[in-house]
């Protein structure tokens, strides 16, 4: 078994090229949910849904979040009703809002909602959130405090972030199946994605119990950095890092993980960070725009996953 | 002012034929509430809103429901991932469900909710519910109590009706602007739209109030039958007449309001019945096919309650 932990559009890649070169069964894709919000009466999850979309095939690949072959009536007629339309749902999108929020309201677990649409979706890995409870990533700004989607989508990451929280996580449990992936002595390899550090991958780590358990987890744990010769491929990683004082480098996201990482996949744009990196580097064309990108890094992340095993 | 009592597709048509031969902003359409549910966690209002689509010129013309240039992308996704699809939502027709769900969840009324919307979609009469507190029609069936849209959408209409009942209708307090409307002096006439008596029409006279209201009202008030030579123009209310034990016809109509009823209006095929009907009986064309046939048939119920006030 393989355990990802996956943000959104970046982590889906690597995600789907995993799902491809090994038993897709075999993969346990665990979910950010710090960017969860409760917007227009509706629970979305756009992480989870990044992920489930782009397992099952139906991911929009030209932006990469939403669903391919949308329509958008429904946004239409709400910006004709004076409704809010910063964050933009399609109308096959709200069905799965819809249901999502209808099934968690009837009292149903965010993991058992998320298994019973990827399994309609046609979604063959397992998909989970890191949590069933709430965490809920916030962005200490010149401005003050915002909730993600606000700093995210509504402001469009502009404002200088200075400082990061994740409301609900010290009293969040990790979802149990996760916990219990990380102590299975069959587990293969922890992956981390290359996703934002800060935003997506540090919510995760959040929960009480996860860093203690991939610290002490018998598998090697392996990162794909999200950072290329200084810059992030999509998103604000880069940018944040430098608010938040640090150069923006595929060595310094590696340095957040340092207790728990044992193998790290860089770009080999950024070979001269290779000597400065405490974990055992790969070097790898990181940057993922074909089908065939993503399942070679897959291959490259799993081929270097095995190398650390036989250390072991 | 003219106040017109509708349920959803036949009393819209004569609601948008009056809100034409008269100065729209004087027309207040009191609409049955009694239809509403709450599905896939959304607040869903049938009658107001096919009041307000057709009077917005927004409704769906082939089937008098929903709205016209509809997508079903919504509909289609929660058939693929395993949601209820008996009651069909198109994805226009969705966003204002979801917008108004999110005003009443935030404590607004939906008479206000209304309002609002019928502002954004450019509808020049007011439209109010019957009240603002929850009225919900079930029908007792020989399968038992049924909550209305079971009945109505889910099994159409096929189970035999043996009772109705307004639930909360006991508790429920006529929207303050209705029954201001009925004592008001400068009232000209209270119109009973074409619409089903037991599920459109009694509901709105079972609140408290309303029936005293309508007995106690100085106007006219004139009903448009529903039945045309034994049948319901569209809907169960000949199907449910017979169910109930009563003869499908104009005149059984006309004495559910006999202690309020001063005109009636009643088809041309009907006229043999108008020895047996204790109200002033107008002859017409109540078969609405065109705009034109609305527009005829609410100048001739304008025109009977303008004789009907000149004789007090």
């Amino acid at each position: 078994m393989i355990v990802a932990l996956s943000g959104g559009v970046g982590g889906a890649k690597l995600a789907l090229g995993l799902s491809r070169v090994m038993p897709p069964e075999q993969l346990l894709v665990v979910c950010n949910t710090g960017d969860d919000f409760e917007h227009l009466g509706l629970c979305i999850s756009p992480d989870l849904d990044t992920v489930m979309y782009t397992l099952a095939g139906l991911a929009n690949p030209e932006v990469g979040w939403g669903r391919r072959d949308e329509t958008w009536s429904f946004m239409e007629t709400l910006a004709e009703i004076g409704g809010e339309t910063w964050f933009r749902l399609g109308d096959r999108d709200v069905a799965v809002h819809v249901e999502r929020t209808r099934r968690l309201r009837d009292g149903q677990s965010l993991s058992s909602v998320t298994a019973y649409l990827c399994a309609k979706l046609g979604v063959a890995p397992r998909v989970l959130p890191m949590s069933d409870d709430p965490v809920r990533t916030r962005v200490r700004t010149d401005a003050g405090w915002l909730d993600f989607q606000d700093y995210f989508v509504r402001l469009r990451c502009e404002p200088v972030t200075r400082e990061l929280a994740f409301h609900g996580a010290e009293s969040a449990h990790p979802q149990p199946a996760f916990i219990a992936a990380l102590g299975d002595p069959g587990l293969q390899a922890v992956v981390i994605c290359p996703s934002n550090p800060f935003i997506s991958i540090e919510p995760i780590l959040a929960v009480p119990g996860v860093r203690e358990a991939l610290v002490a987890c018998s598998a090697p744990v392996i990162a794909v950095s999200p950072i290329i010769a200084g810059r992030a491929i999509k998103g604000p990683t880069a940018k944040m890092m430098t608010e938040l004082g640090m150069d923006p480098s595929a060595g310094v996201v590696a340095d957040r993980y340092s207790d728990f990482l044992d193998g790290y996949v860089i770009d080999h744009a950024d070979m001269a960070e290779v000597v400065s990196i405490d974990a055992k580097v790969t070097l790898a064309q990181t940057l993922m725009t074909t089908l065939e990108d993503r399942e070679a890094l897959a291959r490259t992340v799993l081929d270097a996953a095995a190398v650390l095993r036989r250390r072991r």
